[in-house]
């Protein structure tokens, strides 16, 4: 890999990416794009709307609200009304925190927390200041905003996800990014924000299982809007925070490749690569689920039945989901066992079957026991190969090419619909949801964004 | 040095000092340290009221007003009243916006921005719901905290400030550990609040000499006080975040010395080893400046004498003090070639030596181009060689052995109280100063340590 600062067009990328972020006009995105923005929203709202009332929401309500501002903003599928950055903040908890939200699949950041969440707290703002956002501009500087996000991720993975939550460190700029747009920073104005947001970056991925996980998501979306605002008063930063020697890739990764970062800017938009999760858990243990169910489905296979689980996956899969004994419904997400155990039990893998009540089940914890897993660096990231032993003496050999919700197997748009209402049951009635979920899927219509944010609330 | 994860002490670091912050009790703190934590507290209330209507603090100020919570703490020198999370950013900003601020001389932390201006936000808020807090348990929540932070400063000292900002990263510790304590969290409790805060350490070393500079320190205080209160609220992280694999030291640093937090903990307090400094910089450039001001008036040199200064100084001071032509007041305190040539011009390195106006001076600037650097490693950090030679031919030089300020020539308490009332004199009338600096002396005796803030007010 060449040197962080070592090549010509990495020298100016900070800036390049302002420009580029000041420059992009609607006009030159292709329909295509736009309506996997649609769909993004679509699964972000969801997202947040199901994870509204987890614990980890209340916790940090708790605690924030003595010390949050004025009502500008709300928090998705509640009643609760706080100053618009902190309402960001929340949105994004709630957005992330049961690990159903999308991923930029090149690099496993979380596209839409830091920079849906930030605008649709800042659309709500501006109408405070009777300013109105329209949809159009909303859609707009969200496809900005990732594009900057995850352009930075590239340049930054897979080293850097070693140790750091990704959409904490390269998210930061995006929710910059779209808020500085919608707020008409100039280029200096938006390299000014990025500086703000990068010297901010943080989250470590020993978080992982906690609270702390989806706290870290939120803060790229309340760091990143509240950046964009000191910029747009005056506040001073470096002007190459991304390529500077003790700037933000040298510092957080090491050596890496600045240069993919303007590759094809403008022309090549990344959100075209975003994929959405059809189970609730890390999205490099989805094609094991989609081959446990194969087993479990196709060959009629009870837990009762089951001698051995042996899986062979992508080694990211054990890197990032290997916990082998889940304390917890938080970090069940991060167990590819529990994944596998649970769907054999329960066949389906939503919200229900990452919590307490499924991990300590006799049943699950003691197939869990049963499986076992091996890397296998041949494997494709969206591939794995699942073994079942019976206790009859068969085995069932699967093999997942491709799992549900990657690039070369997405998510219908009814796949998305059906994934939003569920999510949305618990929280919104029916006719409300539905109204909520038309307003996602027309975000480029809308005269006002900020009407999101009215629909959302019970 | 040992790896971070391989020594058995370093294995439950983080618990241990949670259980530290505790478990300490006033009457084992000597009576030296609790004077030296009333000279810090001088010093850092001088700093802040010195940087109180900073342009820094006035843009950001116009930046996150409109978002801040209800009127719970008010902002040092200024008649603003934010949330107290909000107030402690700001004072924290203006308590280091100076480069004025106290040093750690061992690892350059500034203990009391983080520790000091998220405990005064406290007292300060708790009032609200009518508790006081004593002025002996601030003291020592105070004497606990900047023990929490200098230590594991202790322990990524020095590669990690190759990079970062230590007082923005480790800082995070101190304020979650001294507001945790009077907060009456448990051991569980504080480790806790040691996760919050760890995951969101920053603070990079790119922003010399721009506002984000301040802006990363204070939000070690803000940040901080918000761990301790999400911890309150039983918000969960990592019980480990110190010594884990993807942990703080091992991500933000690499391999460091972990078995040094606990070294001597509650016997050595790392107060003790707290420096005040008598120019408005960055305290490796001290040394020169006392060598040049002797140079000056020992020997009346005007700066028209001067065909050129040559230092010889430890090898740091140039590296954070290198910038040779610096673009403006903030950056001109990380300009050893500034401070020479300016003290030589004005007889004094005050805040008003590194403004704009000064760095632009025709005198200033050209007396800058002639003075010379270079680093040797056989010198203190607190020692430098001065040679300066005139146009009559003359070559005068001047050996400082230890910097006033450094821990072998300290600024006594009659210093400190000049500097307190030169730094007040522009925000405060004469009185309310006086009122104030007597406060801060008797801090262990104050029945409400809020009384700092209502005097602080213009």
């Amino acid at each position: 890999m060449a040197n962080a600062t070592g090549t010509a067009e990495a020298q100016g990328v900070t800036r390049a990416l302002a420009e580029f972020v000041v420059a992009a006009r609607v006009e030159s995105i292709p329909d295509a794009v736009r309506h996997e923005a649609a769909r993004s929203l679509v699964n972000w709202m969801g997202c947040a709307l199901g994870g509204s009332h987890h614990e980890t929401l209340d916790t940090a309500l708790a605690a924030l609200q003595p010390f949050a501002g004025p009502p500008q903003a709300g928090v998705i599928g509640r009643s609760e009304r706080l100053d618009a950055p902190t309402a960001a903040l929340l949105n994004g908890m709630s957005a992330h925190v049961l690990d159903f939200d999308d991923t930029h699949l090149r690099t496993l950041l979380h596209p839409s927390v830091p920079v849906a969440s930030s605008l649709l707290a800042l659309a709500e703002y501006r109408l405070q200041n009777g300013k109105v956002l329209p949809g159009a501009e909303f859609l707009e500087a969200f496809i900005v905003g990732v594009d900057v996000e995850c352009r930075i991720a590239n340049a930054i993975y897979p080293t850097h996800i070693e140790q750091w939550y990704i959409t904490g460190t390269a998210g930061v700029f995006g929710a910059a990014a779209a808020v500085g747009r919608v707020l008409g920073l100039d280029a200096a104005g938006i390299t000014r924000a990025f500086g703000i947001a990068g010297t901010q970056a943080a989250g470590l991925r020993e978080m992982a299982g906690t609270m702390c996980k989806c706290f870290v998501h939120g803060r790229a979306a309340q760091n990143g809007m509240l950046s964009a605002f000191m910029a747009q008063a005056g506040f001073t930063s470096s002007d190459r925070v991304i390529e500077a020697p003790r700037g933000f890739a040298r510092v957080l990764v090491g050596d890496c490749d600045l240069g993919v970062i303007l590759d094809g800017l403008g022309e090549r938009w990344e959100l075209a690569l975003n994929t959405y999760k059809p189970h609730a858990c890390g999205v490099v243990a989805h094609p094991v689920i989609d081959g446990c169910l194969e087993v479990r489905n196709k060959h009629g296979v009870t837990p009762d039945q089951i001698v051995a689980v042996d899986l062979r996956v992508h080694p990211l899969a054990l890197k990032l989901t290997g916990i082998k004994a889940p304390r917890g419904g938080l970090e069940s997400k991060w167990s590819l066992f529990h994944s596998a155990a649970v769907v054999f039990c329960d066949g389906v893998a939503g919200e229900a079957q990452y919590t307490d009540d499924r991990v300590f089940n006799p049943q699950v914890a003691a197939l869990r026991e049963r499986v076992n897993a091996v890397a296998d660096a041949g494997l494709r990231d969206d591939e794995a190969h699942v073994a079942v032993t019976l206790v009859d003496g068969r085995r069932i050999d699967i093999h997942v090419e491709h799992a549900l919700g990657s690039v070369d197997n997405p998510m219908t748009d009814g796949d998305l619909e059906r994934k939003f209402t569920d999510l949305a049951g618990d929280t919104l009635p029916a006719g409300r949801a539905a109204q909520l979920l038309e307003s996602c899927w027309q975000i480029g219509k809308l005269a006002d964004a900020a009407q999101l944010a009215r629909f959302a609330v019970p």
